[in-house]
């Protein structure tokens, strides 16, 4: 096992990575300080996992709440549904909620932690990769609204989080690529060196070998630690984080939640942002080849969806929270490992990678 | 105009307090950081203040979100109609809310403030005397569930605080009651001299002398900053301002929100409270008559609902946020001005309390 601490001061906590960690009770019994544990996990993975966490956690009493699976379900509505079982059990001030699932069980259940009696602790069990190498750390919480994703929500830090590297044997394929999505991300916006490892390492991924798997998320987790230090609530650097999020939030709410995985979105994102790079020469042809590469080999798409005109991915793109006095703010590239904040991206290049990223499709 | 500070480090505040404040431009500016704001009101305040306050806040290109007017509205349902409009009319980060309104109006815009794009600033305007001598001063913010009162929400601070007296002026008397509810409870938790204030100059207040209202609303805001300061999340002190809160939130979820107003259900929690600290032999009888007769004097309601069944107000203290561990605690009086909490009511006087308080409706 390996252990990362996120420095928060007050709100600092621990990430554990390893394997067997769901058994160990040590890990999680430091940050619950009451009496009673919530559950919050989804119908894909509650059969998978849900018992292993109940006997864990058996001496706080623990109460279950399933959700369905899906980005679609990341609303207003559905995390009413969390409120309802709390109430109904009568759980109280002291009741620790604790997510177990992908990323929209975490952030959902860190947002109903951040309002439910106006906050009580949480604790991350992430089961997905995207979850465990980027939105269990952080503490960036919310639901989607249909006109934007992650609208509403809470900056609301975890006690800790455990990142069982066994769950991943149980995840669709599909998830594991929109995962290594996350992780290319942070190769690209501050860490060369972990591109230049995912071009020589990506093949071991993708055959899910422990060791590999286990380096990527110490990697990801290591770079998504130092960022969120210096910058929790976003005031400037920790929205590099957001490369490709502006155009995949887009891509997300235009085709639907759930439609597209999030991962999928960011990696169609991530190609665009390259594109958008090269146009304004701040990448070379040869740069944004080897980014391409890469999410293809990924098994991650590169292009925006047909189904989607460029018109309205502007639309969308232009309630990004990103938006300051109505100017679109962009994370962009100036080399690989080497990423910006910028609202000067002149609109005809933004136009060209929108219909040129399509036409390519 | 009177001015408060609200010491709590970064996140201080000031409290003006005066007439005219409706034109004073000056009072808002220095907390409007972006070039917008939305104004959010109830359809019973708009037709009243709405034009003035989008006049005097003309340089900010004002959006209005009116929502109906009640406690029943005080839902996420209706939270998510303040996120329609702000993302429909795409507000960003630098925008600010602003609430126009009463209680509920202050509760809902500092809760939607706290979670639209994970934080944008607010203002609170409150046209209401309860509002102005409580609910817009502190920070807390959220919104009700069926299965109890404020269950959801956020501690998050306004920037400012704008009460102009002559709001009161349209306030309807059954309002007018509700607000003096919870300057009396000042009176009775920490301030012995406001009580007999309050004694004495009871009729000029029910007469809307201007500088009486001044006088309680000012002496209600001292109170309430000094108690915030000391204890912003109430993890101590501040729990003593719920006076007679366990018992009003159980009246207003079993008669349904909007059935009584807030202050109303507040007051006859009050005289319960009293009432059960009298047969604690905390207080006596002529200290429980004392502050029976001034509710009595405010036209405020001193008993529970007959239609609310003791063993029903019972189930529904049960979810307050003050219990912990399973053990209902309530704030008692040990005098009048003298107030503390406690989880060692006797069950049996508790019962005596809700049985006997409904027969002597």
């Amino acid at each position: 096992m390996k252990t990362l601490n996120l420095d928060l001061g007050e709100r600092s906590y621990l990430i554990h990575i390893g394997a067997d960690l769901l058994d160990k009770i040590e890990l999680l019994q430091p940050h619950i300080p009451g009496e009673r544990v919530a559950i919050i996990s989804n119908e894909t993975v509650a059969p998978l996992y849900l018992e292993r966490v109940q006997r864990l956690l058996a001496a706080y009493d623990p109460l279950a709440v399933v959700l369905p699976d899906g980005e679609q379900y990341k609303t207003l509505e559905y995390l009413n549904r969390i409120f309802d079982a709390l109430l109904e059990a009568r759980c109280d001030r002291s009741t620790t909620l604790v997510a177990l699932g992908g990323g929209v069980i975490g952030d959902m259940t860190g947002f109903a932690a951040a309002c439910y009696l106006r906050g009580v602790p949480f604790i991350q069990i992430p089961t997905t990769l995207l979850a465990q190498v980027d939105s269990s750390v952080g503490g960036k919480t919310g639901v989607n609204h249909p006109l934007g994703k992650n609208m509403i929500g809470a900056f609301y830090q975890p006690r800790c989080v455990i990142i069982d590297t066994d769950t991943l044997k149980t995840l669709p394929d599909k998830e594991l690529s929109a995962g290594l999505a996350e992780v290319i991300k942070y190769g690209l916006i501050r860490d060369l060196a972990l591109f230049e490892w995912l071009e020589q390492n990506l093949d071991r991924l993708l055959a899910r070998e422990p060791e590999a798997l286990g380096e990527a998320i110490y990697r990801s987790c290591e770079n998504k630690a130092d960022v969120v230090a210096a910058d929790e609530r976003e005031g400037g650097i920790r929205a590099l984080l957001n490369l490709g999020h502006t155009f995949g939030h887009a891509i997300e709410a235009g085709m639907g939640y759930g439609a597209w995985l999030h991962g999928e979105a960011v990696a169609a994102g991530m190609a665009m942002a390259a594109d958008l790079s090269r146009r304004m020469d701040w990448l070379t042809r040869s740069e944004c080849d080897r980014i391409e590469d890469l999410l293809r080999r990924a098994r991650l798409p590169i292009r925006p969806p047909e189904a989607l005109p460029a018109e309205r991915m502007l639309e969308l793109m232009a309630v990004d929270k990103k938006v300051t006095a109505g100017r679109l703010r962009l994370v962009l590239l100036e080399g690989i490992g080497k990423a910006l904040i910028t609202a000067e991206a002149p609109e005809a290049l933004l136009n060209e990678t929108l219909e040129q990223c399509r036409a390519g499709a």
